[in-house]
């Protein structure tokens, strides 16, 4: 399939009109739910190499070695096992910060101080949620360079995060998925 | 790599001993920290297709088609996601209930009323975060047939689960894990 294509399948299964508020409290006249592509593997194995070809890409401008690909609860979950599994990268899981528990461990699986990292995001909007988990990594020390999302809804997400001192990629903006901004 | 091979790799990775309270509330001498086995795409890559070879056999032995598997938040997720890419089979991710957000939505992915679901967990001690998922699915109207475990420790989950109505299976026994109980 197509990226082309595969924008348009995108669209047709997971792009909702109507009214929403979304979790940056900015209304929307539409939503991505990206539980509807990342569920269907015909659309998420076809995602995975399109990140695959990102990282390759970070990796020769910057000339440098990604140690590890993270994603955060709940939404990145699935697209970062995607990619680890196209990439043979391994995996940091960030969770949302708990409330009630706060001391409970915000990543899953192992990570090392120095690693070089890069999240990959789903729906990116104002990149708040991304710049959150990119806090997370950091604290532990990873290196994180770029954080990759699935869908650019150009609301400010490329701007906060070149703001925080990383690169931002997305693998369709959405124009390529047929919504006029 | 044979499945005795894998067997010890998870266990190198993924085993720790020491003490420990699991989530039933039990005491352990081990812990299996299955996001230890779950982001290495070495590993994931090769449980994969162990899950669809037991989701090939289920549909052999009840004469019937699977509609969707699912996996509970958040270490289910990698191991579904894992599966469905392997299988072709499209997802559901069930979410924690969230103590605070009653009526929030507890599931992700289409589901539709009668759909052949199983449920794929990581580690099954009692088995009670499977049949708290298994409840939330049955509720949205999925046939619920079975639980495949990729870790069965052995402490009642096959019991329970079969109990609940379910056909109960594990990739792995903690034995097979080299653990004595």
């Amino acid at each position: 399939m197509s990226k082309e294509a595969l924008a348009k399948e995108i669209a047709q299964v997971a792009l909702l009109r109507g009214n929403f508020t979304l979790r940056s409290g900015k209304t929307s006249t539409y939503y991505l739910d990206k539980y509807l592509f990342s569920t269907r593997p015909e659309l998420l194995g076809q995602l995975a190499p399109l990140f695959a070809e990102r990282l390759d890409g970070l990796e020769s401008r910057l000339d440098l070695e990604i140690d590890r690909i993270a994603g955060a609860e709940l939404g990145g979950i699935p697209l970062v096992t995607a990619a680890s599994l196209a990439t043979g990268l391994p995996v940091i899981f960030v969770r949302n910060k708990k409330k009630d528990y706060g001391t409970s461990k915000q990543l899953e699986g192992a990570v090392e101080k120095g690693d070089v990292v890069v999240l990959l995001e789903d729906v990116a909007t104002t990149g708040g949620q991304a710049l959150e988990a990119v806090e997370v990594l950091r604290e532990a020390g990873a290196k994180v360079i770029a954080v990759i999302a699935t869908i650019d809804r150009l609301e400010g997400a490329r701007e906060n995060i070149e703001k925080a001192g990383l690169l931002f990629e997305s693998l369709f903006t959405v124009h390529e998925l047929g919504v006029q901004t």
